[in-house]
C-alpha cells in the first residue's frame, strides 16, 4: 500500500441552516476542500450520510453530489455507518488512493437534519440502533447513552459533574471555531441546570441536531508534494463493529468497537497510543468521551472523568480532546461529523487551527475516533504531519 | 494493484419473503456465500443496500449484518448508489483487496422491500431520482422510464413489441433460474395485455418490487489459489454517474454512465467490448435493457430493439443478456441486483448455472451493468474466468 495524504480541507457552516438544501450544503464545503488543496480534477468522490431518506427523501446521494458539484460523470458513492459514516468516507479514499486505482479522492459527508421536525429527527436518528430489539421497544439515542452512563456511574463512581465538564471543556473549544454551530462558553452549573433529556443526561449533555457538510482532498503522496502546500498523511485507518443493540454486550460501561478500530489503525503504523498528542473523539452525548477515553486505553476505567475534570483533556492539558468544540459544540451532521474531525486534526497538525484554539508546542501525531449508534461501528484514522 | 478474484456465491430465496427480515435474508445468503467459498474467515464487509431507512426504518446495515452474521468486530459498511448500490459494494471490494489492506472481503447486497405497502415502496423508491426537480413534482420511476421509452420509439421506431421482446427473454431465463421471483414464461401478447402502468410500459415490462439477498467472497488470487475450487478474476471495475435529474441531459435516448462505466472497466484490462461474450444488463424496465445495450457501444442506436426481436441477446444469441432471467424475471431487491448480476456472471463462467441455461461454449469473459436511477450512475464489472 502507498502513501495516502489530505491536501485541502472545507467545511460549510454549520447549525439550523435554513436557506441551504443537503445539495447546496454539500457544494460549500466541496468547493472549499478543492479551492484549498489547489486540485485541478477529481478521480472519484465518497459521501458520508446517514439518513437523507428519512431526513429529505433523497438516496443516491453521490450521484446527486457529483452532480451539483458540476462533475457528472464523476465516480461516487454514498456510504453509511450512521454517525461513522464520514469516517467510513475517509476510510473508503484512503483505500482507493492506497489501491492506485486513484489520484485525488474527494471524502465527504453530509446531512440535512432541520428539515425534519424534532420527533422525525429523533426516529431517524433511531435508525442507528436495532430497529427490532430496541427501536420497536422505544429506546432512543439520549436514552440509550443514559443506560451506560448510569452504569458508569454505578460501577466507578462517575459523576454529573464530570460529564458536565465535557461539556464545559468542548463548548469552550467551540467558542474558538469560527463554524460551530453553538459557539458559546457553559459552565458546570449551567449544564446540571439545563432541561433533562434522559437521566442523567441533560440537553446540555448532548450534541446538537445539525445542518452541515464537509469535505477533505486524499491524495497519493507524490500528488500532495506536487501542490507544494503543507499536508498530512493518514498513517492508520480502522475499523471495527460491535453488536448492534447494547444488551447483546459483556459490559456496556466499554465501547468495545473504538479499542478495536484503534487497535487496527495502529497496526498499519509504528506508532504506539503514547505517540498521539491529540484527538478528536465522537462526543454525541458527554458519556461517549469519557467512556472512549477508557475503551482505547487513554485511561483505565473510571479515570477518565476525574481527568476531564482535572483538565488533563483541556487545550493546554497533556491529551487535548476535541480541540474543535466535539460534537458538543461544534454540531453534529451526522454523516459529516467524521470528515469534520479529519478537518480539525489536518488544522492542527498545520497549524492552522482559528480563534486561539491552536495547540501549543507544533504537534505532529493526532487521531479521530468517529463512532456510529451506541459504538456498533467505529472508524479510527490516525494522522501524521508530513 | 494486485489481482482480484471472487471465489464463492451466495444468494436467499427473492421474492415477497414475509417470514424473514432484512438480517435475516442477509444472513440466508452470507452463510451460503462463505460455505460455496472455504473460507474461514472474513476481513472486511461490504453491503450495498438502497434505502433500508425508509423501507424498514433501520440505517447502520453494515453493523448490523456483521452482528448478526455472528461476526460482531468485523469492519463493515454499508454502500449505496439507490439500485447501483450492489455494484458499488462489489467495486469496495475490489478496492479494499486490491490495496492490499485485506485478503477476504464479503461484498453483498439486501433489500427488504414488501414491509412497505406499495405506495411506500414507490415513494422510497423515488429516492434514487432528484427529490427537488423530479419527485416533488410527481415524477416516479414507471413514469421518468415511459418518458425514455416515448423519446426513444420517437427517434427509432423502437416498438412496443421490441420491449416486450425484452420481457419474454428474460422470463424465459428466469424460468430456469430456481431462486427467481416470478419464474413462468410470458408471451408477447401476455405483456402487451397487461395493465398499463406509464404508457408505453405495461407492468409485464417493469421488474417487480423484491425482497432478497446476494452475497460474493472477494479475494486476492493468492487466497484463491489455496482454496482449490474454480474461481472467476475481476478484471475491471468501471463506475460513472450523470445528472440526477433527466431533464438536464443533452439526450435522454441514450445512458451515458453505462457507456463511460464500461469505458473505466476495460481501461483496466486488455480487453475490448469485442471480446466480452455476454452480460448481466440492468433491465429495470424493458427500456432500460434496450438503452444500455445502445449506450456502451454494443449495438448503433435504435438497433437494439430489432436485435432483440432476432433472437440475438438470448441463451443461444450471439451476446447473450441476462441469462439469470435479469431484474424482470429474477426480481429486483434494489440494493442485491449487482451482486446477484456478478453472481450470474460467475455461474456462467464455471459451469454452474443450473436448469438448463448455462450458456454454450464454455464462455471467458462476461460483464454486468448495474445502474442507479435512471443511471445517474452505473457500475460495470468485467469477469474472467481464472
Amino acid at each position: 500500500m502507498r502513501e495516502v495524504c489530505v491536501v485541502g480541507i472545507g467545511m460549510s457552516k454549520w447549525g439550523e441552516v435554513w436557506r441551504r438544501s443537503l445539495r447546496q450544503l454539500f457544494v460549500d464545503a466541496a468547493m472549499e476542500a478543492i479551492k484549498d488543496s489547489g486540485v485541478d480534477h477529481l478521480d472519484s468522490l465518497y459521501v458520508g450520510c446517514m439518513s437523507s431518506g428519512m431526513f429529505v427523501q433523497q438516496e443516491h446521494v453521490g450521484a446527486l453530489c457529483a452532480d451539483y458539484l458540476g462533475m457528472a460523470g464523476l465516480p461516487a458513492a454514498r456510504v453509511e455507518s450512521a454517525c461513522a459514516s464520514g469516517g467510513i468516507a475517509v476510510r473508503q479514499a484512503f483505500l482507493e488512493v492506497a489501491s492506485g486505482a486513484s489520484e485525488i479522492v474527494m471524502a465527504s459527508g453530509v446531512e440535512k437534519m432541520t428539515d425534519c421536525s424534532g420527533d422525525d429527527a429523533t426516529s431517524a436518528l433511531a435508525g442507528a440502533a436495532d430497529q427490532e430489539y430496541e427501536v420497536f421497544h422505544g429506546a432512543t439515542f439520549p436514552g440509550l447513552y443514559a443506560m451506560i452512563a448510569h452504569a458508569h456511574m454505578d460501577r466507578y463512581g462517575t459523576t454529573p459533574e464530570m460529564l458536565a465538564a465535557v461539556s464545559v471543556k468542548n463548548h469552550h473549544n467551540g467558542a474558538m471555531n469560527p463554524v460551530a454551530q453553538y459557539p458559546f462558553e457553559v459552565s458546570v452549573d449551567r449544564v446540571l441546570g439545563s432541561v433533562m433529556v434522559a437521566d442523567p443526561l441533560h440537553i446540555l449533555d448532548c450534541s446538537p441536531i445539525t445542518d452541515g457538510a464537509a469535505a477533505v482532498i486524499v491524495t497519493s503522496e507524490e500528488v500532495a508534494r506536487k501542490l507544494g502546500k503543507p499536508y498530512v498523511k493518514i498513517i492508520g485507518s480502522g475499523l471495527a463493529t460491535d453488536t448492534i443493540a447494547i444488551a447483546q454486550r459483556d459490559d456496556i460501561t466499554a465501547i468495545k468497537s473504538a479499542g478495536m478500530a484503534l487497535d487496527r489503525a495502529l497496526k498499519m503504523t509504528n506508532r504506539k497510543l503514547s505517540d498521539v498528542q491529540f484527538a478528536e473523539m465522537h462526543d454525541c452525548f458527554t458519556i461517549a468521551e469519557i467512556v472512549v477515553m477508557e475503551s482505547i486505553g487513554l485511561y483505565k476505567p473510571g479515570q477518565a472523568g476525574p481527568a476531564v475534570l482535572a483538565g488533563e483533556t483541556a487545550l493546554d492539558g497533556k491529551f487535548p480532546i476535541n480541540s474543535s468544540g466535539g460534537l458538543k459544540s461544534k454540531g453534529h451532521p451526522v454523516g459529516a461529523t467524521g470528515v469534520a474531525q479529519v478537518i480539525e486534526v489536518f488544522k492542527q497538525l498545520t497549524g492552522r487551527a482559528e480563534g486561539g484554539r491552536q495547540l501549543p508546542g507544533s504537534p505532529k501525531i493526532g487521531m479521530t475516533q468517529n463512532m456510529g449508534g451506541t459504538g456498533a461501528s467505529s472508524a479510527v484514522h490516525i494522522l501524521e504531519v508530513a
